[in-house]
């Protein structure tokens, strides 16, 4: 059994990850650590694991849950999660960080979004980025990987291969993007609260959205080449589940067809990215840890579709995957 | 008073259009027509009308409602509203047609995308589109005014002054648009069904929708310029509302400030177009004949965001304000 | 016109009464005040209210407010709404008060419930209770007002005449009562967000919700006859509506017609309150000032469902209505 | 591995059935059949099972399904189930039967609800009804099982027990319901639409539900008390969940607290009814197989609230639990 710590384990992310561990047959969660709740029992502050768990909520240092884990999953607010990430290495745990600290590739970029100094910026750039599907031989060997993005995943997933193969063009590329509300957290906020989300649909962060650098990065990362790109993210009343809908300009005599075969091929042996010829819809693979895609055309255009659980593929399900490289297990083990 | 008739009250757009005229200053409901349902009143037909009318639902001929009214709110399918158009026409009745079946501007658009010959092509062209913002001086003399498509308003009313200003690149047009599920009618299908739509966000007919060349042909007739533009339309689990992201090249040296100032300009007398400077929610516009519209800019792109609530603005709202300007009343009555 | 101020301008209530008074022909909203946001626009406030209004948010003293106003609805948290109630109608103003500090007829009982000393003990018992329905005297000559609660309304117009009457047993009664979720105000807390609410039902404050002594308190100054009830509140993944199945026992050889003639004959020209006889929905009031009632029989149980907008017939409709009265309108003025 | 037969596998309990069995350690979904989509694959049908399975849909006769298979999950209409489930057995095939048409005790009481002539009165009253927590050892010996309503199993795990023990009063019972839409199946119905049911509330059936003689008569099954009471459903805009809220009248000195002592008492060996002190909500056993259970008092009234996933522990979930017992299984193997 693999030993697992939940560090900061309030939020969704973290109740998600838990989920998914107690039905894992190699993880056992022996730690769950968080300041406000320390002392209650994981029941109190989660009544849907009743009867599941035993595990007391600890406020523990990232040294005792270096000491009792063999990794953690830090689910920390971004800034928050760096430091900590710092010591449970040094401790000698593994780490899975579900927060933006390790995503981008330079501490530029990283200051120029976040607007604060990296407080680990030496790492930058060697962190493997957490999608299996692009990045397994680098999380398999790692201490530290960079949970992916949920946005960025639905977005990374469908360019990175078109863009290696080049066969589409590296500009004029909209990303037009809606999620649940999951996606925004579980702190109590005026702009999350049920009567103002439901039974409307808004954009946020129009312009200046973080995920949009870090789309860039990555798909630069692995597959040589610079998009250039916009990328619109949009509130749907619905708690979980994520559209993007990617409008790219095809090289030309490339059609549809080719561009979905691409895919098809690069992710022959991925078992959670399913490229599939019916118009996919976020319910399909809400719940689950699979990333759905499909491309059709349109007036020159080609529009690639993608779908994802925010909360699993595009969070803990796809830690759960780094987990399973991490320690040499199959990457489907308590995900299908 | 003016003498009104529903031609076809089963549905949202006309229980949508009972509940404005019921409230209405100047008028009076006289007629409601379905065919399954004569013999019944309205509220058995629509509890919650009760209290509130005495109407019959009725199989009338559109003679005999063309004799009773003043004006008729055709709210038929496309494709069988024509026929009855042109009886209530023939019977001296004005119309206003809330199908797609008089939108177009020539027989040769509608055969493409309706699959069918126009069974009254001799008024194609002929007929005014029922965007008062656009065709005010049209509408008010017309006997017969096609009513917009929902999604089409809410592209069509920031295209087409920037396009006729000119301040945007006419081509490379991306229109993603999001609706709630009474745009998709009351017709019991599986696809609208609860529980396949709730939590759930979907693409449909991408690449083909009819309203992709409703929104050129009316933006052409507009501006006289013919955008180059791709939409794809979202359903979203909520009950009404469309928003819709509209992602424009500026042409050189334009700013977002810029285009906003056009619309602002443009629609400075309009009092259902509201350009504001906040990023807009469909919730601020729901249950009103509000357009709400804003401007951001990302990476080169210019883009347009645009609320409305898909039953009012986009259909019945509309309806209500061509009949005030087709009896020389205030646009706004009963819509405020 | 009838200058109204809003006192508490930030929540549910107060956009609600807000939007009714934007549309009433007699009423002008001339103040809107607020301690957070002095210095803005209600619009900044309020988006949707954009070229609606010019209003400034403005923290006034309840005395300035008094000397601008002649009436003001006072949406402040019951506890903070005593103590400036008692200084606008010093100031000389009339005072409808949404919060729930005069509505019930004893310092005892508002100390067993709301666990304080009244700020203001002396008026208890002689404010008149807002149902415009049982109490339309005591409202028309009243200087204050106690809005009532949103899940008693909805009980006590059922229970109240059949109490009355002595038509069922006032013991024994079981109110089962489900409520949108814009009941539990516009306060960030975690119980309201979004992703904890939605595809959730629950119950809360089983056993000890503050409206089951306001149904008990007033059902008996109405009727003479004090009710032995239980009520369980119920949150809903919806905006608005409140939906209450009511388990009475009929007196011996009372039939549901009965019952049903006795709340139709009661109600005859209460143009809000619909005695009907199809089985209600939560939607057929929504946006509306209406409370729909009806009634069935199983085994020997009278059932009365009843339905209403909480934010509207359950809030800020109910004030207006009183409003209308106060000010010796007609008592629809507004609200159709 | 048991070969398993969904007989009937359009609608969400065969879904859901479907969905569990994928991930069941010791049975293959072998034959699926449904006479609408002969031909087509499953994942055309559903496709979020894209790459889980290869199945085809065929229309097969029962004896077909009963040579292929070991055991057939029945999801089939009340009425059509009786005459296939007939033939399964006669095949030698074990059945659990998703319909209501076994759960009666006698083909009289089947006549007075159903309105038919049962097509196989003679097992009525043989067969057991598929509640494990009640009936495990009849289910483990049987060939047929009649799986549990979901509104039934809600109201019938904490009322039997509690009659049983004559802890309560058996009669007076008031059992007032909520459930999610997926409830009333996936047959398009004007009723089951989205733009329907979003937004509203609504009982229905009120006093002639075909879930109260199944209460009564599976409660009087296993108490040998025959309960006098009244059942109330309501429809909730949510995709899952039941929520039962139960009102009973104690024995003279029995408490709250000892209600649930009984209760914790006799669930201690069942894995999937929690006895808990927080109040529950249908989100805390949403796609589990678990119901929570927890005991108020008010006003003299015990007030018994229960949730579950009516899908899972009120359909699917519980047919997978008996199927375990049915080949020896632990009755959680595929539920956790």
């Amino acid at each position: 059994m693999v030993k697992v710590g939940i560090v900061g384990c309030s939020g969704y992310t973290a109740i998600e990850a838990i989920k998914l561990l107690l039905r894992h047959p190699y993880a056992e969660i022996v730690a769950a650590t968080s300041r406000q709740a320390d002392g209650n029992s994981l029941i109190d502050m989660h009544p849907q694991f009743s009867h599941r768990t035993q595990l007391m909520v600890e406020d523990l240092s990232p040294r005792q849950v270096a000491e009792r884990c063999e990794v953690a999953f830090c689910c920390l607010p971004h800034g928050a999660s760096a430091p900590i990430v710092v010591e449970l290495l040094a401790g000698g745990c593994k780490v899975i960080d579900l927060s933006a600290d390790y995503r981008l590739s330079t501490p530029a970029l990283y200051e120029k979004w976040y607007g604060d100094h990296h407080p680990d910026p030496g790492r930058l750039g060697q962190v493997p980025y957490g999608l299996p599907e692009l990045f397994a031989d680098a999380i398999r060997s790692a201490h530290l990987v960079a949970n992916p993005g949920c946005y960025p995943t639905s977005a990374i997933l469908p360019l990175a291969p078109l863009l290696k193969e080049q066969i589409i063009e590296s500009s004029g590329i909209v990303i037009d993007s809606k999620s649940g509300v999951s996606g925004a957290g579980r702190t109590p906020k005026l702009s999350n609260l049920y009567s103002e989300v439901n039974e409307s649909l808004a954009a946020y962060s129009v312009g200046n959205h973080r995920h949009q650098p870090e789309i860039v990065d990555i798909c630069s990362r692995f597959s040589g080449i610079t998009p250039e790109l916009v990328f619109t993210p949009h509130l749907t009343p619905m708690d979980r589940g994520i559209f993007s809908t990617i409008y790219v300009k095809p090289k030309s005599h490339v059609s549809a067809n080719q561009v979905r075969e691409c895919l098809s091929t690069f992710y022959d042996h991925s078992p959670f990215v399913r490229v599939v010829s019916h118009l996919p819809a976020t319910k399909h693979v809400s719940h689950t840890n699979f990333c759905d895609i499909t491309v059709r055309e349109n007036n020159g255009w080609i529009i690639v579709l993608s779908v994802l659980d925010n909360l699993i593929k595009g969070a803990s399900g796809a830690a759960v995957q780094c987990m399973n490289l991490m320690f040499d297990h199959d990457q489907k083990l308590g995900l299908l």
